[in-house]
């Protein structure tokens, strides 16, 4: 039996590992149990933010001696998945993911299970194409097995961070005769999560691997998962799986439910999630926050420029990247519904959830 | 009998008035009746924002030849407020007041009245001053006694466009001796927000005139207007006030009615109003378009940096202004309650509701 | 035999016309002989930047009760080119060109001459490819024609105005069935630039017509001119063909001159230039002045992201794009050494002048 | 006898450290004698840039392991100056600085010699204030002692680095009645250069510590040092100082001079130090390089709000902050100059050079 532990800590920087390490030291957390962490830092989430690479490595130097391990090692034992932006009320936080095996019994009903997996190094050129879709298929699966997640009806949230290209990498691809998939560096990113949703979608069935080809990769909207969630980084080469479900070999004392919100101001959607999961979104702020651990959800300018058949401005704005202006929007909407702010709200949400929408997930108490 | 007109209108560009002409020229709107023009524009809405002076200046031009003057006297004779800033789903819109007297009888009970006056031109070192608060009480006076609000009580939202500080301004109060409020540009939008404030909760007897001293403008948060709402602009030197209320002397089909955001995300007080003004939050969202003509409001970052106790980020953000971010949530935040993403929700919210949140009101159809 | 007039105007603001009214009241200028504006204005020069379409609006209403025209007939009759952005030390001022046919004889030594001509407004699938090459080399020879240069070896400089795709214009397409070039608006200005300066090549005889392909726009850097500058703007639909030469058919006071810089600190390209026009770069300030009217020149973050083989940061920055980088930087090279900050540098450099270089001209007294 | 080391080596990002690592692998840097490290980081150089941070915790644990002490004991063993910003051309680097205490005769004549010391920790209402300017001239007296500098005549950069106020520091400050020099965190870090520029001056002697008084800080723009550079930082507390200069007790193998720009694009001064240090600036590219090692330098928008006396829009762009703007033109005139993009500009010269210049030293080769 698996015993799922989440710990939300917020942090006065990325690099402020001290709420994490109170935890240990007060035998709270064990870190030989950590499986993953999940982190929303206070950069722009765009290329050139250095506050995902800064948090891992600020994790991994902190547990390297309580690991007996060098930070290195530590980086490749743990999925960290940062995910830059604060945009409006986001909270720069860490939500840690521990499991333990338990010789517990347990009453049979199915509980938050997790499991985690990585794909092989992609070359420059691989991101954005059906390369990376198949190979993120492939390690979504492992990860579900690895959860003890028996169907894939009872998948809720699969988080993957992948790469992104920079201009060293493009001109890498270039110097050896090959086509990156884009030519600038925020365009990848863009690349690089549509790819990995995709992978996620043919994992689960909602998608067939057939229907993907290059071509429809960040063009063909009607292609997307329902669960998915990615992010893109600067400091990986790889891309990192972490899927949430439920399972009856899991006797965590929490649950998880998800839903896709249509757009960037669908309310409703979550709230509706709140009451298949029990939790009343009226009930008031004190006891949604004792149900209510965290939401995982992502955002997105919707790509045809109109939110309700209204004009938005997201996408012409030189200024500040579509994906901050739907980072603080969600953000607030999701925190407005659950009466907290440091919630998982990523950017870019190409093939996961509907065009202009995003798929997000519920973990609570049970 | 006063009958008073609201027309939202959607707009491609700051300088997209063919919606108007559109009006004008179908008879829907007659341009001798307009008084007032509120519009967001999709700036920065900070101190390099050009599409506020542009956007009333394409007004101008528009309507010149039509109100048979120049441009120029246009500009003084309509109240034009253009807020800056249409980040995360906000969508760049006017909505134009028209105001006609009318023979008509009535039945009554009170509808939406309109009023608009405008202080004299300030010197540079006298915004964010007492001085910029009793010229303002003294306009918002003057304003309601134009439209006809008999009651303080019945004031519910009273719109100031206010001067700020540029480098130019800054450098001509230093030559003659004289130190400004501020000596950063937009440093000084906050300072001519809040005294504005501050001159309309003066007015409302909000507060007394005795409260307000230099030292307690933008410091003393204990001091505020729940109806008061400011926007500081590079285009003038002036103040301009629009008062809304509620009136037995006019016979308009609209009606409004205010409320006060606590934080950011504190949408329960939206919804408050809306039951208030007898509109179901979860009608749906057709039965919502038919009722509500448009949203009002301020946002603002919380200055203790924190959301329900919680960190935020946008003080700390030089990348994004602040008040970027606060526009970008709460708009988000009022769209979600309301269906529909052209608002009116402005930046920068001092003294403007309690810190950290901030007044609005709703325009609804009877 | 023409004469061509120069006249560089300081504004407080992209709607200050002030400048230049006084001038026109004052005599110096005759409004009916201005052929020509360019500007440089102080927005963000990138997709949401609408200073240049308000600066435009603001010299056509201006000038139409002077031409005793409307002011959409100013816009078609008078080449206006704003160029976005004065990053670091640049200064916001308008270049007023005006040419007057005069029977006054000439000494024969070639003086500057001036010529416009516009394209046929372009489809938003048309930008960017060799349609927009070959229609944009037709009007550089049509303006060559109306300045009186008679060879090619006589054009200094070739100024172009081009169109962008904004979100609407994408969608435009694609609901037709047709591919844009772009599916961002900022990228698209890349490939509206580069297919215009493609077309001045070609026009000057640099490059074949045969040479370019859609491929080989924004691709194959060995193709450039040496003499085009290409800007992208919101505001048009079509390219607008400024060129600029030496001819005997003028007896202008004023001489230009041109080179390329190698890459964004090539400051001694400038120099040699100023040598060639008999001005000695170190004469000291006041006599610099006194030749020196303005330098129009062309900035770019070079594409494979270093500057003389050391790495910049330009192209990873998601804050600030990299046409902004590359105008301050260039910006401040010219300004050091021609010794006035009000100087026409614009970014943005594909295919004008080598990767990570740009053309520049120098416009002087006699 | 000392001997002083400087090596200038390039990174790939903050956290990049192998460069470093190579010279110390190969023994051209012993880890033991390193006494400063002054890099410039790819951050936005303000408040929320966490690449200083990030790239000081990088060396840390880089060096921890190679000096057998922990991470923090580096911290606090070596002066780490690290200036966020590399706007323009800008290239990130690190330049080391070393020293070691030989037995080597020397011919005498003076080289570059180097000392540093710490101040105790400031409150935050010490910031910006006469008792930080105290402290740092303290400071500075105590590194030219150490690096055996005998006269003041003899100092030619002292670079400080500097705290500045986040919003939970100044809510601190507030919370025990104290009121800190500034309510907004990007305000702090100009008081904070500000006051650690002054305290440069007071112990150079170039101003009287009597001449000082909190209100001139930040305001009187006739006190100023031409040696002093300072940049604020999130990470620290205190004030750390680096002092370089030419002393006989050194015989490095390079020598130090020094120069002010009058303002951003004064590249004469920075040509005629280059000629004191009989360096010939149109030497050519490659011999440069063999006598440069590197331009460390202040930069800041004019005040004023104009560059020899013609406006610039730094100080009225709320997109980008005005030391962005700075560092990218003067960081582009010193590359043209020098002809290498990997200098040390900084933003912020308060009372650093007269306003809108900025001191500047060179570190060349003998």
């Amino acid at each position: 039996m698996q015993r799922v532990g989440v710990h939300k800590i917020l942090c006065s920087g990325p690099g402020d590992i001290s709420g994490a390490l109170t935890l240990i030291d007060a035998g709270e957390i064990d870190p030989a149990d950590i499986v993953a962490v999940m982190g929303k830092t206070e950069g722009n989430g765009c290329v050139n933010d250095f506050t995902r690479e800064y948090a891992t490595r600020a994790w991994c130097h902190a547990l390297a001696p309580r690991l007996d391990m060098t930070a290195d090692d530590v980086e490749h034992r743990i999925a960290f998945v940062m995910s830059g932006g604060t945009e409006g009320v986001l909270s720069p936080h860490f939500t840690v993911f521990t499991r333990k095996v338990t010789d517990d019994t347990h009453d049979g009903a199915p509980r938050l299970a997790i499991g985690i997996a990585f794909t092989r190094a992609f070359l420059p050129e691989e991101l954005g194409t059906t390369v990376q879709v198949k190979e993120t298929a492939q390690a979504v699966k492992e990860a579900m097995a690895e959860a003890g997640i028996a169907s894939t009806a009872d998948v809720h949230f699969v988080q993957v961070k992948c790469p992104l290209l920079t201009s060293t990498k493009i001109a890498d691809a270039l110097s050896r005769g090959q086509t990156p998939v884009a030519h600038e560096t925020y365009e990848s990113m863009g690349a690089s999560r549509a790819a990995s949703a995709l992978g996620v979608a043919v994992a689960t069935g909602e998608i067939a691997e057939s229907a993907v080809s290059n071509e429809s990769i960040n063009a063909d909207w009607s292609l997307f998962s329902g669960v998915a969630s990615a992010s893109a980084g600067i400091e990986i080469d790889y891309n990192v799986v972490i899927v949430m479900g439920m399972s009856r070999a899991s006797d965590s004392p929490y649950v998880i439910d998800h839903g896709v919100m249509d757009d960037a101001i669908d309310a409703d959607s979550l709230r509706a999630c709140l009451q298949r999961l029990d939790i009343d979104p009226g009930m008031g702020r004190a006891a949604l926050a004792e149900r209510i651990v965290n939401v995982f959800g992502k955002a997105e300018a919707s790509p045809d420029g109109k939110v309700r058949g209204v004009r938005h401005t997201m996408l012409n704005d030189s200024d500040i990247n579509s994906t901050r202006h739907a980072r603080a929007a969600v953000g607030a909407v999701v925190a407005s519904v659950v009466g907290q702010s440091a919630v998982y709200v990523s950017g870019g949400a190409e093939h996961q959830g509907p065009a202009g929408g995003g798929p997000f997930a519920v973990v609570a108490r049970v």
